[in-house]
């Protein structure tokens, strides 16, 4: 990473990151460069309350995770299967909106960058086996390269308020706002395992 | 957490997943102890690669991501909106199904434990600044004596082939399967942003 000039904390968040996601995908670097832009452009530090947005759940969220501290858990991702490599970042903000910047991969940046542009459209000419370091090494001299960004206004979602209630089929308990008509969702829409 | 018994090397773990929480929320408190627990039920250790489902986005996510390795990103975990604390995790699997153990928040043991039960079932009783250091010692406390487990068969999630398609709307790309009939779902179903 020295060698394509990837400033020294930036290498060690990247080396962080893999660890946490187990490996270093493609998309996670790109994730890592995208979330160092997007909290550059937004003047902030990782150590403020931020909110992010991912319009992927592929490899992507990992980097807000680790590197903007905006969780799964902490309630501060919101992932939107839209099928995208961009983010939004935004401080907390008190109305229904926030204004937060949008760093994405864009398209037209990639033509200069020939290894990312056919992983990146899923090309049958991309063969992983033999690219995929070629590919890494792309990523990694591109950096903000073939990203883009823009100020955007999100809606900001409010924690719901709830109370308890008890499922009538398995007898647990759900906040009210998951009761599907009369049975809890891993009774209903969401049952996903039977008892061996 | 020596106190109560806790084994050094949980409490690291415990210490690391707060950090990448932000805090040391009741329920990731919790959910280490799960994941620790369902680790030793599946016989499985975190540097194998093991896949997580979790009932809930609420803070329970957090602990498989950093225990298991089961990362939004690297596609190893799924989180379902039920509303329960509870996980199944288990090692990969050729079938459409695999065997897995779930672990639970028992609410009959709560019982014992009057604190946690006030705060699980977000009774108007539990008052979050006054309790909370005793909600937190009480889950330290407790350990594995609130959570029981039982042993299930999991739906497997195959990854999905797709290519690459332009949205006619914004121009931008995104996998064919998450076109939503004449347009992504950025400029459809799941628009969250407006440009400034």
């Amino acid at each position: 990473m020295k060698r394509h000039g990837v400033r020294p904390a930036l290498a060690e968040q990247i080396l962080r990151l893999s660890a946490f996601h187990t490996y270093p995908a493609p998309g996670v670097l790109i994730g890592a460069f995208m979330v160092d832009y997007a909290l550059e452009l937004l003047g902030a530090s990782p150590e403020e309350k931020l909110y992010g947005v991912c319009e992927t759940p592929k490899c992507l969220p990992d980097a807000l995770q680790v590197m903007a501290r905006c969780t799964i858990g902490n309630n501060r991702l919101r992932i939107l299967p839209i099928g995208k490599f961009a983010i939004t970042l935004n401080a907390p903000a008190e109305g229904a909106t926030a204004e937060a910047v949008r760093v994405y991969v864009d398209l037209a940046k990639l033509k200069e960058f020939p290894t990312i542009d056919q992983w990146y459209a899923n090309s049958p000419s991309y063969d992983k086996e033999a690219m995929k370091d070629r590919l890494q090494d792309e990523i990694i001299a591109a950096g903000r390269a073939i990203l883009s960004f823009e100020r955007v206004r999100v809606t900001v979602e409010r924690k719901k308020k709830w109370r308890s209630v008890t499922c009538p089929c398995c007898g647990e308990t759900v906040p009210d706002y998951l009761i599907e008509g009369d049975r809890c969702g891993a009774c209903g829409s969401r049952k996903y395992y039977t008892k061996i």
